[in-house]
């Protein structure tokens, strides 16, 4: 241990600590400050920024050894609080700078350290800094973030007034549609929400700290399990293993077509007979602390058979391949579509014809936060707190395999810094509840970051042959399609992701003849879970650089193409379904002028090295889970009569809580409640009616409703004959109900066995457009300008849905050019799969809405978060063969395949 | 496991802790907001007050099961910060309402919800409150507290500004004798200021949290001891007993005198052969939680045969007793005075004798933070913090004991609330040593308020039979004093305490002949400690009583007599020193008109049933250790011209910092420094020369003294030819050294064999004037005023000083009426024990200063501390017996004793 004097935001602490701990664990587990957040825990993230002895400095690779004594620290919690914000607090809350936040305090450390030692920086200034300094945000794609920066530095300069910032209700009381910042903004610029981490931190004392035994091959069979050396390691209270399961060991994979050759019941909660994947979890240490733990957990010794490992899905699917679960063949799902005629004689007559294989990757989630998660005991239920965005569904889903009823098991969710679909699958719920379960005492997990990238789900990467017809004027004339879907060891809503491909291939364009087939096919690599726009990147890509050819072949303007093919009357989507409102025409006529200006800019700009382009995309995405999708909401009247609202819109970052308190407040306007007086309890399973998960954009149009549903059963309550309501006291005097649930089901069908039908009611439409650089010396591709034109019908909070925007698009970026998880060691980390920091997403983003009320939609409101991911990568990809004439069919885009093609 | 949603200080928190837990050790250890203190844990002294759902409550003892859901909790770090402190806050701070600091932020957080609900309270108001909600200081005397109260009050209702209330450096820059509040004022009344428990709270986890076996009688053989069934239980990593220690298991009492008969080796570290006194600590637990820790130490076996327990002087010194430490007797130092001629014939012819046999108890400490510590391997050496207020004495004391060396122990002192003196001895600093060294990790040991009163020394009774002669004028011809010391069972300074007896017994007066004995008694109750004022209470009750007597029987006014016979030119002390200033004469005249008046209102005031008198007393105490005590100190100079202090001037709370300070800034005024360019590092063996131990009321003028030499050194060292001084850089430069150390001893001299000499170099002189209402019906007694006329030399810091003479007059209150610790049981706490709250503390208390500059003293200045605790009670008691004729001789005066003599 050292002893160390410092001074800590302006208080002198004295701190005992090893001499190898990290200032930023000693910050946040000894000093109670978790303000300071760990995120990659290797300096590529700056979630863990703080000011050592007036330096910006990683707290998380600082070891306390290395601190001299004496020294002064500054952590967001010195840089302003809650009741004193500092006005980068400030600007960072109403320029909608945190999403899910996790990176904020990092974030504003990172500034604070910027301005005070340029009082006047640039817009480059400061994106400069957040390169140089690694700060990484996964949600906004840093233009908000630079926004705030510059409104700080002018009210520190003098220039504005704090209260001009300040976010004002409008007069009339409306904030449906405005720019409130979120209820948990003040929270996370302060950093004082609460993440995982930061409630393992405060967990009471006697909580086991939880160390996984993981696979480190990719295919295996158990021979066995040797714990004895490590049971004798020291502070271990028990090592679970699977025969410490008290059910099924199993989660399930709840799938949706009958036709699925599987049973669902492939993913083991811990490995009993085989390892499927790199990570599998094999073994739970638990122990008195989280060294002892990873000590002891480097004992267990596990005897394997290691067997062939199907890193994808040509290898899984080759004919020598053995069953990965025997008894289920790998490729276990199979769908078609067909529609309209045959197009064999279509395509053999058409004018023209394009086809090509294209491949879009493992695109990894990379939220700031590595997953986390506890569990404890309370009066005989087991809860289960994580990043769960399926509350209600992970509980069906591990329930069995736990072996506890469904009633005993509650689940709630942390506030969480990002997961963008990855928790749509259950990634460490069972394995917490498992450990509680077999200790009887409070747990606690949290993955470093190689395993938040190495044993958490991923996009499934789509190989795909796609052929399209057009007619000589351009005009679509059928689509034949062949993929398979690489979706890892887990069969979990893989059934379901196949059949996105039928749904989004070809999606925004009257296709009346479609033939296609599409196989699930079960490999070794990462399991696939849902990932913003799930499906559709791997979708639209072939689809949109195929439109781009068939441009191409006719000399035709790419976005003249698609404005003659877009959804019209009498236009059915790919899966027959007839689009609910038709906005892509307007869409492209307002993209129109500034693409046709971009088009000119681009050939001006072009030099002999640096060549300049310009693409544009269609994306749509429904807002739903397939078919009669049901959400629940509850409202009780308080006796101060404010209300509270109760439902399970779980938030990713994406904004839950301004979603419901804007929609609840538009729901309740004949009640005159202020938004304060609309308090939110969200996100626990024993309190909240099931709204259903957060995924497919979905909250915002179903959980809206049935808001909306049960606001007005409120109302209608307590109305009184002269048209005003009853308030607390006269409910309860009349004797009347305090609290009222309300549901509500989408009007929409399942697909049928040819994927025809009309799943979703309310679906997104947007045209992306791309600027871009290729440096033909270096193959390395800058995007220069990034926009879309979007329909996402009308806009419920617009700080809110510019951020998701913003943030999907930088995504789309990361998909195009850099991301990946192919290589387990190389992509397990932040800059070795590729994330995109501040200088790979422009600053010059334009988001332009298109408002077309959905009929189906709370007050007009489609969702959003999905829109933004759907093609972006296509019209940089666009772009990129506008500029150069290159075509990268296989993302993502890295230099070397940009060079390689420009050479070829 | 329960999880609650509350609104921590506006900030929303998620917490899961078990449905027992206390809602204060949620806040402190999950939260770490530790702002929040936990003192006796019953509910007895609002350290923990947090105000829950707009009401003050004890967090101490409210069950996380009785925290309503969605409840909203301040703690004072929602009251305000440093950067943005309360006006509550800032009024303490500048009215020296924090001494230790360890009952603000309680009081802070109580006053808060009394002026939420009472914005213009009274004086009375506020006491009322204070009283009702049981808020318990034993630093102030409350009436500091009150004045905090009163000017926020004013603060917050518009009719001050904060700015009137902050301390202002005066013009010429000389804050010595000044108004300036303490430098840990602000963390004080913030609650940032980590004391032990909050330093424990922050260990690093698997820092391991201890439980003692303790003897639950007072004195036994140990047959044996098993840890068998203790070792199975959870979470226990060692159970620590006799036999793990390495060295000798001995605290080395350090004895003074060679006639003592006991070798000082006599206190176990663990108990291995005996037990000597309830609380003897037999085996340690180490364990990873306290919980298991204590229910672990619950299933050690001790098997015993229990002894007959001698719990006073008189059944020690019995015939029959065996010795409590066999092979030395129970009576194991004896030392006599002998002055002057032969007092014998002087008493047989003398005008006036008096005699009586007195009683002054084992009063209890009462620090509001019960004893902590901790310990961990730091490079090598063990590292042990603790409220120890002698760190170099204790390492002298311990190391042996646990088999260390010297140069291998570092102590360390913990901000501290409060000892008193209590901590002169190690209490657990060698019990947290021997389980680090047993375990090599660090460990953590905090007392509940019951090992606080049971297992930490005592004041130790005197039992004394005092006979004064004097002549028919009044003038004192002779002393005889026959005492035992009922010093516990351990030796450590019990030979020196009872020399005490021969240096205050007649303290004050020119008494030329005396002859005393005096006994130094092993018992099987409290061990005896250090305790302010040390010895000198015990010594002034019998004198100042037995002057009360001679002015009665002479007809005199007892002022008068004592203003006759106080040291004059040519007096000497009672071991035959020549005081260094003679101002109690002055003190006496200054108190005279006050005397008088107060005689004039008492007589006016008597009632039928309440009857009201005036007392008065002499005080004296000696500044330093006996004979030639020494100190040395540090001051380095920093890069940016600022200086850093070194010393181990440990700090009770009596004000080490403010006293270092100021000394320094006198010390160092040629170099031009402002209060905020001088750094303090106090209390750290390892980077400190010793300063000594703060006892004896010394540190100001022996410590004050070693920094004034250190200075000196420094400026001559920087001198430069034109007069100025060489900065940082130019002595860099020159090569010359940056840090100085200087030294400072007493000209003084150890006791003779007659116990003659000049042990002191610098006196304090005071005399207390008490008014005082005796209930005849039930006999209540209530001091109504009390005041000091005191020369403490050249007041330092006037603030500070104010503070010491009030809380000690407030202590004097308790130990003449309420305070004991005789019955184990009913005195093991704060209520029990007599403990005074603040309407039992008049809110009219005066000091009056007469700065007589003491010669050797720093800048005039002598100490404080003691001064005010030497004999109010005498006073008190005086001013009873002036009120109804009643005389307790054996105090605490309680009611019913008080009753018995009025009917007697």
């Amino acid at each position: 241990m050292i002893k160390k004097n410092l001074t800590i935001n302006g208080v002198a602490r004295m701190v005992v600590a090893p001499p190898d701990a990290m200032l930023a664990n000693v910050i946040r587990e000894q000093l109670g400050l978790t303000g300071t957040k760990i995120g990659c825990g290797q300096a590529q993230c700056g979630a863990c920024n703080v000011i050592l002895n007036n330096k910006l400095i990683k707290s998380c690779i600082t070891k306390m050894s290395r601190v001299p004594n004496e020294s002064t620290v500054i952590t967001v919690e010195g840089v302003g609080n809650p009741d004193n914000l500092h006005p980068l607090q400030l600007a960072w809350a109403v320029h909608g700078g945190a999403q899910c936040g996790f990176c904020t305090p990092g974030f504003i450390v990172s500034s604070k350290a910027l301005l005070d030692s340029n009082a006047n920086p640039t817009r480059e200034d400061v994106r400069e800094w957040f390169q140089k300094n690694k700060n990484a945000c996964r949600c906004t794609g840093y233009k908000q973030l630079v926004d705030a920066v510059m409104d700080a530095a002018k009210v520190l300069r003098g220039e504005m007034k704090a209260d001009e910032l300040f976010f004002k209700i409008p007069v009339d009381g409306e904030i449906w549609g405005g720019n409130m910042p979120r209820p948990t903004a003040i929270a996370k610029v302060t950093g004082t929400l609460d993440y995982g981490a930061d409630l393992g931190a405060k967990m009471p004392a006697g909580t086991l700290q939880l160390a996984l035994v993981q696979a480190e091959v990719s295919h295996a069979n158990i021979k066995g399990i040797d714990t004895s050396e490590a049971e004798k390691m020291p502070g271990v209270e028990k090592i679970v293993t699977c025969k410490d399961i008290k059910g099924k060991n199993r989660i399930t994979g709840l799938i949706t077509f009958p036709t699925n050759k599987g049973d669902g019941w492939d993913r083991p909660i811990l490995c009993d007979e085989k390892v499927f994947q790199y990570g599998d979890a094999i073994a739970i240490v638990c122990a008195d602390t989280i060294e002892n733990a990873k000590a002891a957990a480097a004992k267990v010794k596990v005897d394997m058979e290691v067997l062939p490992a199907y890193m994808g899905a040509p290898a899984a699917m080759a004919d020598d391949a053995m069953e990965i679960h025997p008894g289920t063949p790998n490729v276990y799902f199979t769908q078609n579509i067909k529609k309209g005629a045959d197009t064999k004689p279509i395509f053999d007559s058409a004018a023209v014809v394009v086809e090509d294989d294209f491949f879009v990757g493992r695109q990894p989630h990379m939220p700031i936060e590595p997953d986390v998660g506890l569990a404890y005991m309370d009066d005989g239920k087991l809860i289960i707190q994580s990043k769960s965005i399926a509350l209600n569904l992970h509980r069906m889903m591990i329930a069995p395999g736990l072996g506890i009823e469904l009633d005993d098991l509650v689940m709630i969710q942390n506030p969480t810094g990002g997961t963008f679909g990855y928790k749509f699958s259950p990634t460490m719920e069972a394995l917490v509840g498992a450990a509680c379960m077999a200790t009887g005492k409070p747990v606690y997990l949290c993955y470093d970051y190689h395993q938040q990238q190495t044993y958490t789900g991923k996009r499934s990467p789509f190989h795909v042959h796609m052929r399209l017809a057009a007619d000589k004027d351009g005009k679509l004339l059928g689509m034949e399609t062949d993929f398979n879907v690489d979706h890892g060891p887990y069969s979990e809503f893989g059934d379901l992701l196949t059949t996105r491909g039928f749904q989004f291939m070809g999606a925004g364009y009257d296709i009346k003849n479609i033939r296609g087939i599409g196989r699930t096919v079960c490999t070794n690599h990462s399991w696939g879970s849902a990932f913003r726009a799930y499906g559709s990147p791997q979708s639209f890509y072939p689809t949109e650089v195929l439109m781009d050819r068939i441009a191409a072949k006719l000399g035709m303007d790419p976005l003249e193409l698609r404005y003659k093919n877009v959804y019209r009357d009498g236009s059915t989507t790919p899966t027959g379904q007839t689009p609910e409102v038709l906005s892509l025409p307007e869409i492209l006529e307002t993209l129109r002028p500034k693409y046709k200006a971009a088009m000119d800019k681009a050939k001006a700009n072009s030099t002999a090295t640096v060549k300049r382009g310009v693409g544009v995309s269609v994306g749509i995405y429904g807002c739903g889970l397939d078919g009669p999708d049901t959400s629940g909401a509850k409202i009780e009247l308080n006796p101060d009569n404010s209300v509270t609202v109760y439902n399970t819109w779980e938030d990713h970052g994406q904004g839950a809580d301004i979603g419901t308190l804007t929609t609840a407040h538009k729901a309740l306007r004949p009640l005159g409640l202020s938004p304060d007086q609309i308090h939110l309890n969200l996100n626990d399973t024993s309190l909240a009616p099931d709204s259903g998960p957060s995924g497919g954009s979905r909250q915002q149009v179903v959980t809206g409703r049935a808001i909306k549903a049960t606001a007005e059963i409120m109302i209608e309550a307590r109305k009184k004959a002269d048209g005003t309501f009853m308030t607390y006291d006269e409910m309860k005097e009349a004797g009347k109900p305090l609290a009222y649930e309300g549901k509500w089901s989408a009007p929409a069908t399942l697909l049928d066995e040819n994927s025809q039908g009309s799943p979703f009611s309310v679906y997104m439409y947007g045209v992306f457009m791309a600027e871009v650089a290729v440096d033909t010396t270096t193959g390395v591709t800058t995007v220069e300008k990034i926009s879309q034109v979007a329909d996402i019908g009308k806009v419920c909070n617009m700080l809110c849905t510019d951020g998701q925007i913003y943030g999907g698009m930088a995504q789309g970026i990361g998909l195009a050019l850099t991301e990946d998880f192919e290589d387990i060691k190389k992509h397990s980390t932040l800059v070795g799969a590729g994330f995109p920091y501040c200088k790979q997403i422009p600053d010059d983003m334009e988001i332009i809405y298109v408002q077309t009320p959905r009929p189906e939609g709370p007050f007009g409101a489609a969702g959003v978060g999905e829109l933004p991911l759907t093609s972006p990568h296509a019209a940089i990809m666009n772009a990129m063969t506008n500029a150069c004439g290159v075509c990268v069919t296989k993302l993502p885009a890295l230099p070397e395949k940009v060079l390689a093609a420009l050479k070829g």
